[in-house]
């Protein structure tokens, strides 16, 4: 295949070309703010009113007048009546976040207190303002509490909650349509066992819940088979669609006529990247709609679509980019890279090693299942040595 | 609080405690594969059959009998006929991943053919089992997949659509019910605009979501007055659950009586902790159900949650235990901790840089809203200065 396909692109040029033509959806919906989690403002948020938006207690204790216990001390207390209503020598019993009646300067930690029937004795002096929290001293009133873009998380709903606000205006998922190609390709639907030579479609799906996982909403597409007219049909098809994942048909075999038919539609931006395994990846753009042709093998496809469609998606969904899970361990084995390429190396994890797996071909269900994660080889490293300390990138 | 409050055991071990007692839950259910991103397998899983089923080729060429073509070269090309059936001079034309005719025993790749007609004039010659995948040379029937406590990624259920396999096995979900406490509690359901005193349960919200996205099913209760009685009945009606929180009511005030109520009806395993901000935590065990009493303010209970909430509800649910998403940066400001205490100092991420967030009181709302997450200051160290380098655990 390499002798033929003789165009490579290097991972980082390829995501810089790609990713400079995918524009970030403007279309928002309202959703109810327990429904957010995960999902991201379309614009800044605004405290409706102050918090808190009444004089609150900081502590439990009694709200007084600090004029009327000036002095005071546990060597020379001063006595309050403990009442409903603060006015000269009277006190109001406070408990923690409890409003503060207007009349009252200050709170009186319990503490600081021996209650003596319906009196108080009171054995400390406190300055006005003392552990009373002030009408919008945590959020004032049309103060900017979340920006646009800020990612929703579990906490920011519970903020939002509390400041009364029930609904509000998020990006729309971003629609990916995924378009599995391949004559060979049998739905999950209509089989288990597939008769001998046939495969079942499994990259849909496992492209599908990713893109869920993304922030992204999956639209699952028919088969395809290798045919130019038919994957055109299709491709026309989806491009109300923001983002089209094209699944099989990029590598040089004699009906691999995806990016050719990307090409014919629109622009085709790069065909095969520097990318171990995943280099017969596509990359192009019709009507404004990013099409990612990633290769139908699934372990290709998959370091494809973390490599390219992860972050290519979340830039479609305005989703900020998040670091990646990695663990630091040592190698329990040699890994070699591939020259010019930036190789995931599919790697099991034990205790705290790193074991590369060996059988790792693009085709090789079975390391999927195993790999916990890869190490990602950039392309000037020639790979690693056992002992080596690495940074796995868990598979999420 | 503290000169009341004498107890405080070690975070470290508060957790070694609290997690001794709880058990993982063995209850299970059946679903379907495309539900289970994120659970867990409470068996193995053993291949249906094998992968792959037939002998498939592994290039794009030519299903030849090895025999036939021995000698084969550039300079000295053999001629084969192509055909459907493989007999001696014939060969089959094949594509990557398809069916080997039983009576081939290699596959020729089609770069080492020129196509004249009806034959093919083939310049290399290859060894038997060439480009030849054998069954079950990916995965043998029978052979474990995944073992019991794996947590299923996307690509996990691809393999397990591939293997046939369309429902599975998972531990269930563990119930966790989230008891809030308070007096001048309201719920959101309520009201928008609380009374001056009067607070949004907004906790519950914010655990259930928590609840969640850590692999729970959260079950949401009314709001219980800071009444001993009403307490215990509420925490009776929910020991069918797999664990409880209950949210207010840890701190030595005059109506706390969470703690106490969680003594009467089983065991306080520990009440008042080294975490800052948490201190009034409680952890208990009620049959076998675990409880965790967390301080109401919203932000000592996001810490309490994440400290001790996270870890107990995923080892009740199985859910085995990943690595916090965190960046390294260079602090802008200096952070002071107190000393005997885990303190989790809430900062700004701004471009490379973590500030302190100033004002971080245990009730203050916006300090959530504003931070990106927590660097996280052990008993044993001061503080950091402004310019240290520091892991910044960002809040999920």
């Amino acid at each position: 295949m390499d002798r033929i396909m003789k165009e490579r692109t290097s991972v980082g040029k390829a995501k810089e070309i790609f990713f400079e033509v995918i524009q970030p959806l403007e279309r928002t919906e309202i959703l109810e703010i327990q429904d957010c989690v995960g999902r991201v403002l379309s614009t800044s948020v605004l405290a409706p009113r102050n918090v808190p938006h009444y004089r609150r207690s900081a502590m439990d204790g009694f709200a007084v007048r600090s004029v009327d216990i000036i002095g005071a001390s546990s060597t020379n207390p001063v006595m309050l009546q403990v009442s409903d209503e603060i006015e000269e020598g009277a006190s109001v019993r406070v408990s923690t976040g409890a409003y503060v009646p207007d009349e009252a300067d200050a709170v009186l930690m319990l503490e600081d207190t021996i209650s003596i029937g319906d009196m108080i004795e009171v054995r400390a002096q406190v300055h006005p303002g003392k552990n009373v929290g002030d009408v919008g001293e945590d959020v004032r009133k049309n103060e900017i509490i979340f920006n646009k873009g800020h990612l929703l998380r579990s906490c920011d709903i519970a903020v939002l909650a509390s400041l009364g606000i029930s609904e509000i205006t998020v990006y729309a998922k971003p629609v990916v349509a995924i378009i599995p190609t391949g004559n060979d390709l049998i739905s999950l639907k209509d089989s288990e066992l597939p008769p001998a030579g046939k495969t079942l479609d499994i990259n849909s799906l496992m492209i599908g819940l990713y893109v869920t996982k993304w922030g992204g909403e999956p639209r699952y597409c028919d088969i395809v088979p290798e045919d130019r007219e038919l994957i055109k049909e299709a491709v026309n098809l989806n491009l109300d669609a923001d983002f089209i994942v094209i699944s099989g048909g990029t590598s040089v075999g004699e009906k691999d006529y995806v990016p050719d038919v990307v090409a014919s539609l629109g622009k085709k931006l790069v065909h095969g990247v520097g990318l171990s395994p995943g280099k017969p990846t596509a990359l192009g753009i019709i009507d404004d709609v990013p099409v990612l042709c990633m290769p139908g093998y699934p372990a290709a496809g998959l370091v494809a679509l973390f490599a390219f469609g992860k972050p290519a998606i979340q830039k479609a969904g305005n989703i900020p980019a998040m670091p990646d899970l990695t663990v630091k361990v040592r190698l329990s084995g040699k890994i070699n890279s591939r020259e010019g390429y930036v190789s995931y190396a599919r790697v099991i994890l034990e205790d705290s090693t790193a074991r590369p797996l060996m059988t790792a071909g693009a085709g090789i269900l079975s390391s999927i299942a195993k790999s916990g994660g890869f190490v990602i080889i950039p392309e000037n490293v020639e790979g690693y040595e056992e002992g080596n300390e690495v940074e796995v990138v868990l598979i999420e």
